[in-house]
């Protein structure tokens, strides 16, 4: 099997400004492909160090991939130094080129030179499209190494490995074997309860493989497993994905890439369900999460952030004598705020979020006591308490993700 | 000056289940102290690996910083192997033995022999305590090399290294020089064109160096210099900090750590003006960011999100003339949303985010075009315009942002 390296290039990680977390992510990629990493190495802007750096690299593992180093600035000496160690010539490329012209003029602002080595690629090497940059990444075999180089920027690394590496990564090195995976979601449970469950299947396993991720408030589970043809692969995953199920299936929301809110707003898109959100301590987080995705106004209409008592009852009609005999932290004024909200904006689903943020406790609740309120057509006005620690902006997301696996029940439930 | 290198063992990093942020922390506390890193590394559980990552660093490095390894299980192998390498005993430190046999007695719990190797160091070096676990640090200086070795877990290693370990590097390593630095914050020029506009300082950069770090639709320039004075350090980071505002002075909204988000919520609650927010595109994102602040309530009320022509008119009272004659994608629709909102949500200061997120054209005018108003009690309201590019969510943060920023402007002349 094949062993990899990765290499951080970037002064600013061996400064501490950002922690690698590019290397974790290529890492747990590489442990499903079914190749080896034994070193991740770290090292600056600096090319005597960078050229020590790829020759021990070269010395010890099959794999050479980079991370940084390939944007506009001086600093950006990753491909520079790797063509001049392999004595290879640094040629444009096409795609990145024109992308990088067409942006500028289309922005009518002037192009200068150092945005152009963006589209500079090692000659010989296979280009890796930037779907959400300019740098284009490189995947070169010479000798018996491989290297990959992709930008530093996580949100332009991640896409350009798992679309455009990776494939060719397995096609290259990885098991010769058909690879099957499937990727299990969940919430409601936490990372160390799901791996401490699985626990007796994950320190046995060899093929199938179990890997296990924190998410934004989801775990994630991917079964890996490889045989010598497609059915034989897909059986041993489904074995595997059955015992799980068995142990933690309730906590399952979905399977794949759709994170939960784009598999609840999917599936308030095909339905036609319209929605509206009042939102108290989430202060607009559900809604704008909401509008992350394209062509949601055919079902999102808006609706209200009410931060403080007063706009619960000016703008959103919350009653007196709710705020004041049962308080903002309460199942009466969820409910009342989910079905006023549906009701002003005119739509078929209402939902509401109030509750104690913190770190401080409000009304004698402490932080972390939080109500969402579901008002929908033809149905009863529902309020739901949930109680979580003490960490503001995390009780305001996990709120907003547990707000979405609401809606999801009740479309399960309901429709 | 004295050359570091983080080692971190252990097989979980390798395969991505944590991200080595111990590195990053230490790092951080370095380049405080004066000392240079110039490479982390990443070495799994496996002695042959680790003795040749070890040879690698200290032909390159001064001080060798180990985390990890120093737990009870089988996997545990730093110190074990840097004594084999080292060719020095293992011994008990007793300060460490008694709080583990002391722990496991009150408790009643039998103590197995694993329990007691946290409490084994390497002979010859000065014992770092660990006030938050059992396995012992080590401070050891052999031939030219110091060697630290600290725990894995960031909640055990980061006192330690505080504490204990830090204060002996300065007193061996450090503060032959005085480090300074100095952070800005630009806002509204990209990452390539500040770095273009400050092309020769970088390339001759020696003393004070200038690094420059893209941020969420920010730049961050850091100024760093060392002297033999805090004064003459201070003097060169000034020198360099004036030519850098002589160029793009006109971007700079701050310094230090704070982010224009942070910053005008402080200036927002150190004035006691109360503000509320009317979102079309951006839908909740501004009022969310604002939200994220303990004790904000105090001068944030809320708003709506107006996702739709239709909430436009029912919720927010945006009047149907402006709606179908200048359309929603207007300045006129923008004061009109700034103004609304200040009134119903009764605050000093409103703010309205009205335009086409992307990808699609909106009123035929293209993605990224977008519209911004402000009103202010006691000022004619105004509408600003902004025209981005075509991706959408990249379009809806930058206008948070921007709305931000036009805030901090007005506060700035008018206040």
């Amino acid at each position: 099997m094949a062993s990899a390296e990765i290499i951080a290039v970037g002064t600013e990680l061996l400064l501490g400004q950002i922690v690698n977390s590019n290397a974790a992510f290529i890492s747990q990629e590489l442990a499903a492909d079914g190749i080896y990493v034994y070193h991740h190495t770290v090292v600056g802007d600096n090319p005597a160090r960078l050229k020590e750096v790829i020759k021990i690299a070269e010395n010890r593992s099959d794999i050479l991939i980079f991370t940084g180093g390939l944007g506009p600035t001086e600093d950006d000496i990753t491909k520079q130094i790797l063509a001049e160690h392999l004595q290879k010539n640094l040629v444009t490329d096409d795609f990145h080129m024109n992308k990088i012209t067409d942006y500028f003029a289309s922005r009518s602002r002037i192009m200068t030179d150092n945005n152009k080595l963006q589209a500079v690629i090692i000659e010989g090497s296979i280009v890796l499209n930037n779907d959400y940059g300019f740098a284009a990444g490189m995947f070169l075999q010479n000798n018996r190494h491989t290297y990959i180089l992709l930008p530093g920027p996580p949100s332009e690394m991640k896409p350009m490995f798992t679309h455009y590496a990776n494939p060719l990564l397995i096609k290259e090195n990885g098991e010769k074997n058909v690879l099957e995976s499937k990727i299990l979601r969940f919430f409601g449970i936490g990372e160390s309860q799901l791996a401490a469950d699985l626990n007796d299947l994950i320190v046995t396993q060899v093929n199938p493989t179990i890997a296990t991720y924190a998410g934004d408030n989801e775990v994630i589970v991917r079964i890996t497993a490889t045989a010598n043809t497609k059915e034989a692969a897909t059986k041993l995953v489904d074995e595997t994905e059955q015992e799980i199920l068995r142990r933690d299936g309730s906590f399952l929301y979905g399977y794949g890439e759709a994170s939960l809110p784009e598999l609840v707003t999917t599936l308030l898109l095909e339905k036609n369900i319209t929605i509206s959100a009042a939102e108290s301590f989430t202060a607009g987080l559900f809604q704008a999460e909401i509008a992350r995705f394209p062509g949601i106004s055919k079902i999102f209409k808006g609706g209200m952030v009410t931060y403080s008592a007063e706009t619960k009852q000016s703008i959103l009609e919350v009653s007196q004598q709710v705020i004041t005999e049962k308080g903002v932290v309460s199942p009466e004024c969820a409910k009342e705020m989910a079905e006023n909200v549906r009701r002003l904006c005119n739509t078929d689903l209402g939902i509401s979020f109030t509750g104690v943020a913190g770190p401080d406790s409000l009304e004698e609740h402490p932080a972390g006591t939080i109500w969402i309120g579901l008002s929908v057509k033809g149905h009863e006005v529902e309020a739901y308490q949930f109680v979580y620690g003490r960490d503001r902006n995390h009780n305001r997301r996990r709120a907003v993700k547990q707000g979405f696996q609401l809606i999801k029940q009740f479309l399960d439930a309901n429709t």
